[in-house]
């Protein structure tokens, strides 16, 4: 039986960097069954002290010191929580040394410099991508679909629309998305409206089996669901892209991120947020 | 005039994890100006050795040899890339060491684990809650609003639907959102279908002078998007939400994903994806 582990993320701001990157390493240890708390907007020496206590409570109930991620930019604030009873893996003072070298300037140890002045510009960027990916989503609106960085297609419910959301989220990006259905297999044609938008295409597929199961859960026991119809819509979707030069990637077994990264590099997209 | 540098983020997935880290470490040094490139699916030593030329070639344009932060996971594939000229900060090589230590068991360095297992369910519960989110949106649909695990509340173009899109993407977790709007500050009560769920609403406001910058774009010139209106719109919804004791944040300057990480934590979320 192993020994059960608290890993605690610890930021003055979100956390999201600290526990994709501590979630990551701990998946590497097999032999650990860890519990993952997250504790963000640690921003001041009141609230790493309360941090502290918390970890150290843990530790007395664990029967084993926490292990603790920390992307705090403080270092007195850092130093607090490093002063509890774990193991203390602190990002940015394993880093920031060897950058300072390298670069032979000082950090600035500035909270929320990352966020501060780009904010403005990506949250404006995020809005108006994400505003788009709703208005253009499933076909919607094919009125300003020329403004389209990308236009996603493929066969209904085969991860088209998180995976627009997610390219406009993540990297700022004007993503439409438009389904093929079974009047474009009948004339083996792209819908009307895509065909002089040919170069920004990009198209989804996915194996008729988990297709099924997703639309079953949709529309149980419909026509539309049948492993039959699915079989048939995703070769029809494939022959009609292949026939007409577009690139496509299989979503099966690939995250929302995984989708939106590749389509991002592969088409050479331009991101608007960092 | 500070010297020009490339940063490169190298994973073997998405890259995400080391943007993340890598933009804000860097973020830190004013004096620097640097050019952000991530090579994601750095999945093999092929790959590898396409990384190195791409960073000698860099070092050599730029007379200063780049930074690369890695998350690659495999041994072999981040010793090649480290073989480069340039300052290699290697998030794995620099955790996996402590943490073995400290655990007593080693890493098993295999590539996506991160993402293997859990994949299946997280992208379940992602496109559930994207679908939920997207459903109910702007209040569009009443039907299973009760489902919700939290619903967020406040004036037009305040940036609910952002916010609950980041909630459903990032954490699984079910967000719809319902406008305020004049008849409910005329009757000062909130919407009928919203007040047996009052206790899974979550407020958010904004400044007038923004909310008109933001209106304005969408409708230029019109009496909605007047600086009065929205004066009016934002003092009466602050007034609804503090008589019917409903917890609130300013979105003005915060970003989606602080708002989405901010109401998680305070109204206790319980998130599921990791």
């Amino acid at each position: 039986m192993p020994q059960k582990r608290t890993a605690f993320f610890v930021s003055d701001r979100t956390g999201i960097t600290a526990e994709m990157l501590g979630h990551s390493l701990l998946t590497q240890f097999d032999a650990a069954r860890f519990q993952e708390v997250t504790l963000p907007f640690v921003d001041s020496v009141e609230k790493a002290q309360a941090v502290v206590k918390q970890i150290n409570e843990r530790a007395a109930e664990d029967g084993a010191r926490p292990i603790v991620i920390s992307t705090l930019v403080n270092t007195e604030i850092a130093s607090v929580v490093g002063s509890a009873n774990c193991l203390f893996l602190d990002c940015f003072d394993i880093f920031i040394s060897p950058l300072e070298q390298e670069l032979a300037v000082k950090a600035s140890h500035a909270i929320g410099r990352s966020h501060s002045m780009a904010d403005f510009v990506n949250y404006h960027h995020r809005i108006e991508s994400v505003n788009y990916a709703l208005s253009h989503d499933d076909g919607i609106a094919t009125r300003d679909l020329g403004q389209a960085d990308i236009i996603l297609i493929g066969v209904s419910r085969c991860g088209k629309t998180p995976t627009c959301l997610y390219l406009a989220m993540q990297y700022g990006v004007q993503a439409a998305n438009y389904p093929l259905i079974p009047e474009d297999f009948s004339a083996m044609q792209l819908p009307a409206q895509l065909k002089p938008l040919k170069r920004r295409l990009y198209g989804l597929t996915i194996r008729p089996e988990r297709l099924q199961q997703i639309r079953n859960e949709r529309r149980p026991g419909s026509r539309y669901a049948t492993l039959a119809n699915c079989v048939f819509e995703v070769r029809e979707a494939e022959a009609l892209m292949q026939q007409e030069g577009i690139p496509y990637l299989d979503a099966t077994s690939k995250s929302v991120e995984e989708l939106a990264t590749t389509i991002l590099h592969e088409a050479k997209l331009v991101r608007r947020i960092y």
